[in-house]
């Protein structure tokens, strides 16, 4: 093996005769620490003029996507619609659907199998029980192996032993438990719900209950313990391809429907790897071919000893993965082969599998066997893209294996050296500055999210952040991103109305200089503005100074739009809104529908008929009900004071619902604003939080006020003359005057005159205090 | 002077240390035959990283806009949005509106004037026909000095030579008329209306009439030939500064009207001379104060003697005018000035002209006056943009005189050699082969054209011929303008649907090889059209190429569509035809307000996001106007009859227009309804129609009616003793009785006796009815 840490920094840049654009990107091919090229990026160069091809590994469909998968292919976006709407290239994006993968087929058999089982189970039974103590005991001795030998000395070989289990680990308390495996306590969990599941059920038997609600009941909850134990035994029924052919359509549906939701551009070609199999098995032979790849039992792996150092072909080169290597290799591998062990070397991973009962499985030479999850990546954006591909994408967990393999395989099957150009990866997601895991309960999928964040803020956190860094979710950065969305909102909004008033108001007959210090001063910031977003997108689509320069010309032209209404040029203010709004088309956050529509657009009649009406209709409704009630009111008389109410009820409460602001003007001419109607409510909702807060804060403060009232009147209850008679008091004074004063302290001196004069003082406060209460009290 | 050709091909290409696109133009300033530059164009280099300053000379405002107008606009429209929305640039665009000039005072005070003298026309008078007898003298004189010179020996004394003169010149077909001047015809066939007119208007006075009808008829004809006798005679009474400003402000709205109409991008800054006279005379002080400017009787000329070689000017270094440049100078100047005589040198030209009594004028350290016509864009350029501007535009017209003396301006105030970097003046236009001129009756307005064809159409055109190598306008040219813009509407409309429509049906469950040969070689396609249509653009905006290219993908793509359903994979089709809509919007053929407003774009709702706004403000403005109304209302006191008046116009007149029905119910709750607002002037119209309709046979029944009275009315005159001595009932009867009844017929034959009856009977009703007659007689 040749270990070649120089060669694998030989990044070639790409030559062209065509001019750039400018852009620099992080290249993780050149980011090793032996890379003599700059720190701050490589120029981004497309091997074919103005077009750039763009692989993305697309999600495995088998369960819902969570803000990893958010920040990944949202961070993409942004960067895909950055090179097409703003740099101008011509993308061709390909996007992958793994929709044949060990993951995929283990959960449809499981979900399968359960489903069935649970159908099956009629009523609460004995063997029903003992098949869940059977399933729990094999759960727990594969989920803890070491820890139950340790604990218990041998396997769990009964149900009720987990209860001694249980007990050991200190009902999961133990350190030792977590410390065990990523997901054991997850898996602890599960075991214990199912265990007292159990014991519930027995209790029902015992009672002589044995309903069907019950047995479905105990199977519910044992799922995840059934699964594996039903799979070990009936894997080999689970025939069916349309079983894992519609649990991986209705996870890519769902995937598809999250990507809608966060506004992210579909790939130009998606390719689903159950339709590309020919293409792969081909691919496989060709490597095989090559010599770089041998079959063993009807399974294929690429041969990583006969490549690495061949024809100058590095393995690993991206990465140069030396530990933990072996692990996160196996892990690609798939849980259902890892048990393998026909392969060569410890490096080499399997481009073909060869299919067991209960997996689906494909013709090929080797026989019946389903592809491997790199190879997919390699064939099919290869048969796409061609030999050579401009960009690649992924986040930067699929560095290694994923990615490394695929460039070997790729570089294996071509024999070239630069399979891909540039591979960029975005950072990782931690939650709240911990790593998201269902097993820390901090898993979250993209439409728990978007049920708290509209996707606008979403994005605008991930703007914020820039893609290659790594992103930290929690409160406090979203409570940013949802401010700075706001302003920009605010900025959208009044600088609309403005411009559409001013630019009616606008008379061309009535001479006015337009153009002075002041626009040419905002003309000067926009030029500032214009030149800073653009070096930050060319420094790696570095979004964060981007964002930090568009929110920093809505602050002047803000400042700009305070002066008086006469003193504005719509003009200025015009064109930094519409710059803005470009920029944040670019970055996604504004709707740009319409400029993905096919043709020309614009219907002359507005054939958008439909969603005309739909749109218009409710204001026009609303028009109409203002217009009946001013027509009853007139024919009434013309009461004013109705007429005005009418008026306020339209603003206050009626239009705000339709997502249309009136602000009325001194001039009597209210200007009018269209919004996004959620907006107003997320607003009116703050409101009445804040409102909510006040009255809280005050019914606090008249609950202190009424301690305090009842406080003074319970010491005005108290008549002068016993007020220095107090227990209290006694210990303080030895003697009192007739009126109850005391003259004499404890050790039966004489007060001091400072000291009588007080309590004097304090007697008379006393008695006009206490006269007061007998006056109230008759 | 230095005549140095060679020096003024010293065109310096700008320099910067920003990546480039590789956009080469033609550039004016190096287009001349001594420039060693290559013939393709020179490289665009903007002089400040991504941004370009622009500024375009925009309409002198005093008459409608006409197809030459629209090819210059539309044309570099086409440019300035490729290079906003294609390539990228940050771009400034200033546009002028010249509301000062003298075409505009002269057709204010013609118009001033005549209409003053035609409402004082109350009857025609001797002295309303010697006015235009006078009136032609003087306009024939000035029209053709030397052809009535040489035709009749001496000036046209009084109306009745141009009888002779008409003869002379053969009715206007003389040769020698058309040679005589470009306007001839136009003006010839003027003072033969007005000759004819007044011929009429005296044999009306011989015949008596003098009606107010009459006078106003001779006014009208005699227009032309009036208006410039006014003018001589009353031209100092036009002091009103608003008569100018409302002539010009009417003819920006219309031009702005206009290019709405034709989809041109409004400039981001418009600017009016009237706004930036005072930015004007600081220009010519330091133009002055440079030594290149000289006073003169109020006046300030540039000096190009001074000019010209001094500090390394060079004067006309673009179009190295020799020929010609008198007369264009000249014209140049203005009508009103070109008498004036102060000036020193024959190339110098006016910076500051001062104006005469009946001219506008603004107050100057040389006296009140008013800007030359190029000095206007000097100024506003560089107060706008600075001393140095990447991008100027204008029609091919403009080079000599305006842009030269524009260069030669600035950079004598400046005191720098390259003002503007690039000069693009886009081709003459011809209508079918011919100049178009009024006087060749070949003149088509923008508003001519739009009601021919669709702007999309015209834009088609222009696309076809590119900007720079001028255009041919003829029906041949535009059905194949016609014709290529259905073969996009079609594609479009066909792979939208096929788009949806596939899309739907695509189940990912349902596995069936989406890509294959025929996709790739479309994708193939795809990309050689990108690669031809971005070399076609980067090549001085060549849309023709582009348009080629552009118009194949279509071709093929279109023949992938003939594939049987089964087999067509909708996402290759999608992808060009988004292509297709990407590149066709850049050139302006597509919709794109949704990419011109300001904000998100879309409500939350996810309903047509873009167009909710344009949709829905309309309506909520006319709600707020509205409301607005009712509130003045009700704070007046709430007056019944105005409030009703107030709902009446609300549903009859203003929500029509957008779309909007109310029906009014007798329970006060009225129906609302969206509807196409197209419709609603359709069925407007049509009621129209049908009311005239409807009014014309009312009117022909009463005329029928009153015929008939009338004949009726002949009848009863007649006494019944004479009905049958007529001289056609003496042709059938020879003998009457003593009733004047007749007893023998032609032949003194007696009359039957049935016959006699039927003539009695007659008798009869005949007496009653001129009975009845001699009563209402009396």
């Amino acid at each position: 093996m040749m270990s070649s840490q120089s060669d694998s920094a030989q990044w070639a840049q790409p030559e062209s005769a065509h001019p750039q654009t400018g852009l620099k990107v992080y290249n993780t091919l050149t980011k090793s620490k032996a890379s003599a090229l700059p720190p701050g990026g490589v120029p981004f160069v497309p091997r074919e003029g103005n077009r750039v091809s763009w692989y993305g590994c697309g999600p495995t469909v088998y369960d819902a996507s969570h803000m990893g998968h958010a920040f990944n292919y949202v961070s993409l976006d942004i960067m895909r619609r950055i090179m097409e709407d703003y740099l101008g290239y011509d993308l061709t994006v390909v996007m992958n659907i793994t929709d044949i993968d060990d993951k995929i087929i283990e959960r449809t058999r499981h979900e399968h199998l359960v489903a069935q089982y649970r159908a099956k189970a009629e009523t609460l039974s004995e063997q029903l029980v003992a098949d869940v103590g059977a399933a729990l005991c094999d759960y727990a001795n594969t989920a803890f192996p070491e820890l139950v030998a340790a604990k218990l000395g041998s396997p769990i070989g009964r149900a009720d032993d987990w209860r001694a289990f249980a007990a050991a680990v200190n009902g999961g308390q133990d350190p030792a438990l977590a410390a065990s495996s990523e997901k054991a306590l997850m898996r602890y969990d599960a075991a214990d719900a199912a265990f007292e599941a159990l014991v519930a059920a027995r209790q029902s038997l015992a009672d002589g209950k044995s309903s069907q609600a019950a047995a479905v009941a105990l199977v519910d909850t044992a799922t995840d313990v059934l699964a594996p134990w039903l799979d070990a035994q009936f894997r080999e029924s689970v025939t069916d391809p349309r079983l894992f052919r519609n649990l991986s359509a209705y996870w890519e549906n769902d995937y598809m429907a999250d990507m809608d939701a966060l506004n992210v551009r579909r790939p130009n070609v998606l390719t689903r790897v159950s339709e590309f199999v020919e293409d792969i098995v081909r691919f496989v032979q060709r490597i095989i071919d090559n010599g770089y790849a041998y079959e063993a039992e009807g399974s294929v792996y690429f041969d990583v000893e006969a490549f690495d150092g061949t024809n100058g072909h590095v393995y690993a080169k991206m990465s140069r993965r030396s530990k933990d290597s072996a692990k996160l290799l196996a892990e690609g591998e798939g849980s259902l082969t890892k048990r393998r062990a026909e392969k060569q070397g410890e490096r080499d991973f399997a481009l073909w599998k060869s299919s067991q009962p209960g997996e689906p499985a494909w013709p090929s030479p080797w026989g019946p066997g389903r592809p491997g999850w790199h190879i997919e990546c390699s064939a099919m954006a290869s048969e796409i893209l061609g030999q050579n591909i401009d960009i690649h994408t992924g986040g930067i967990d699929l560095v290694f294996p994923h990615h490394e393999n695929e460039m070997v395989q790729s570089e294996a099957c071509f024999e070239n050296h630069q399979w891909v150009n540039y591979f960029l990866h975005t950072g990782h997601l931690h939650i709240a500055g911990r790593k998201m895991s269902k097993s820390l309960k901090n898993f979250i999928t993209i439409k728990d999210a978007l049920k708290k964040y509209s996707a606008r803020q979403l994005r605008t956190l991930f703007l914020l952040t820039g893609w290659s860094s790594g992103i930290n979710f929690s409160d406090t950065g979203m409570d940013e991103a949802i401010a700075i969305e706001k302003t920009l909102s605010n900025f959208f909004s009044n600088a609309a109305a403005l411009v559409r008033d001013l630019k009616q108001a606008q008379q061309p007959a009535d001479p006015k200089r337009q153009t002075n210090e002041p626009e040419i001063e905002l003309l000067a910031a926009l030029a500032d503005a214009r030149d800073q977003v653009h070096s930050a997108i060319l420094d790696s689509f570095d979004t964060p100074r981007a964002m930090r320069a568009i929110l920093d010309i809505v602050a002047r032209t803000t400042a700009y739009l305070q002066r008086g209404r006469e003193s504005i040029d719509p003009q200025p203010v015009e064109m930094v809104a519409q710059y803005v709004t470009k920029i944040m088309r670019a970055f996604g956050m504004a709707d740009d529908s319409a400029t993905r529509a096919i043709g020309w657009g614009s219907g002359a009649a507005g054939t958008a008929g439909a969603d005309r009406e739909t749109t218009l209709l409710p204001v026009a409704s609303a028009l109409s009900d203002f217009r009946d009630s001013v027509r009853e009111l007139a024919l009434a008389g013309g009461d004013k004071k109705a007429l005005l109410a009418l008026c306020d009820r339209l603003r206050d409460q009626v239009l705000p619902e339709l997502g249309v602001v009136i602000d009325d003007h001194g001039d009597g001419r209210a200007l009018v604003k269209v919004v996004d109607p959620a907006e107003i409510r997320r607003a009116r909702e703050l409101s009445e939080a804040k409102d909510a807060a006040k009255q809280l804060a005050k019914a606090k403060e008249a609950q202190l006020a009424e301690e305090k009232r009842l406080a003074l009147l319970e010491k005005a209850k108290v008549p002068p003359q016993d007020m220095f008679r107090t227990p209290e008091m006694r210990e303080l004074y030895s003697a009192w005057d007739e009126s109850g004063i005391p003259t004499k302290d404890a050790a039966g001196e004489d007060l001091s005159k400072s000291r009588a004069k007080k309590l004097a003082k304090d007697y008379d406060a006393q008695k006009k205090l206490h006269d007061k209460f007998l006056q109230q009290q008759q």
